[in-house]
């Protein structure tokens, strides 16, 4: 396990405590380490990535997404001979690429599991964080990516009690970029906005609806620029949509105003609270 | 109370629990109406709006915005000697102007509670919804507003034992267009957005920040067009930043996207989740 955040940290966690019986961890924080050798998510600190990945028959990496980009091209000569990799960067394109042209092709599935949280560091590590978490794996192209994905799914669905979805990398991508980038950014929009209002007393709706603005913009702005395209098209129909509803309510049409606002109810409405 | 809706129903029920012994209600719905008195939040149903008015030491409005101002209108003839109106309106200077212009500038001060839900109908209603809730109260003009002002916050503190505090109606509605009615038309554009994106799964993320989507759009049409100006300014602002977060991410300045996102957590980070 290479990264040992709240996402890194829960996944070698519930590999402990599924019966997995080493887990190696890297952390660049000797301290996060110490932290989850303490609460026995793992069993062996390594002080470099290396360390870590020569001792595995599965390398997963949840360091930020630049980080993982870089170790993909590091990895192939401290891999075990059948050892297998994954990641769990919520982009996914940029890094099957990599794993292609680091000649990663044959052992590597990228992975996504939807169970992120604002919060970050191995404080934030739980030990039920993916269970029932939908997972998405995207194969690499090579005739052997199928194969790799199935064993990563297996690791998902067997150990981690998650549910493992195939998609291709670049639906994936193109998806997450409505799904879950432009929720990011419209918090954080919103978020940048009020916190001009110096002063202003703030309810539960305002609160939730910038909650992900709490997120590591380190990270955030790693996922935006590595799914530029596709994010830009998400704003771009955000903002055009928020110039509709300025146009309406400005030319006094509140039945039109109502109507959109009656489309995002019966949408939102089908979701529990 | 005219309304028993989640706010209105909790006003009521909580008047009752404080030892207020009598409490009319009018529901346009029967059933609702009944449904209060069967859980005691009211003692007496009334079957039109005048019946409850002309029972009350203090009329409570607690109708959609639009049938609130309608009321005003009509309530003066109703009114017993030395009687008082406030309302729940969560906007202000219309419903004071309102007031004023139907003669109760000596005798109302309108009133906006921070414990919206965007549940509706008394089945939301709840005992203690009320309690340690800010209220914004709002004189009006008359040379007695500000004794019936402080009349009317008396009762947000003593009777129902939230917050009241004293405010100006115009600079209320300024400040409420940023913090509650501009997170509502933030979360409604981008559930409108991602209602387009049919069979996609949906995470924690984009729930929390689409959940006000799911409020009352006959309610929220109501309130846009009541507070135009003010809305029209901060929508035009958020566009802003949203265009400039575009920008920034379609011209590679990477940096700039994440000293954006950084200034927004910087704010958010100031709150609970």
């Amino acid at each position: 396990m290479i990264g040992l955040g709240a996402l890194g940290g829960s996944v070698a966690w519930q590999a402990r405590l599924a019966g997995i019986p080493r887990v190696w961890g890297f952390s660049p924080d000797p301290a996060e380490a110490a932290s989850a050798l303490r609460s026995a998510a793992i069993t062996h600190a390594a002080d470099a990535p290396a360390a870590a990945v020569r001792a595995a028959d599965l390398v997963v990496l949840a360091a930020p997404p630049g980080a993982n980009l870089s170790l993909l091209d590091q990895l192939t000569s401290w891999l075990r001979p059948g050892a297998l990799v994954t990641d769990v960067t919520s982009v996914k394109l940029a890094v099957v690429r990599r794993a292609e042209a680091a000649g990663l092709g044959a052992r590597f599935a990228g992975s996504h599991p939807l169970a992120g949280t604002h919060a970050s560091g191995f404080s934030a590590a739980r030990t039920d964080l993916l269970r029932g978490a939908v997972v998405y794996v995207t194969p690499t192209s090579d005739p052997a990516g199928a194969q790799v994905a199935r064993e990563v799914m297996n690791f998902w669905s067997d150990v981690m009690g998650a549910e493992p979805v195939l998609m291709d990398a670049e639906a994936h991508d193109r998806q997450l970029a409505w799904t879950s980038h432009l929720p990011q950014a419209a918090a954080s929009i919103l978020a940048s906005v009020l916190a001009r209002q110096v002063g202003a007393s703030f309810g539960t709706g305002a609160r939730d609806t910038t909650r992900l603005a709490a997120s590591s913009p380190a990270m955030w702005s790693e996922l935006f620029a590595l799914n530029r395209e596709a994010v830009l098209a998400a704003l771009a129909e955000l903002e055009s949509e928020l110039e509709t509803l300025r146009s309406h309510l400005a030319s006094g049409d509140d039945a039109a105003v109502r109507a959109l606002l009656e489309r995002a109810r019966s949408w939102r409405s089908g979701f529990t609270p």
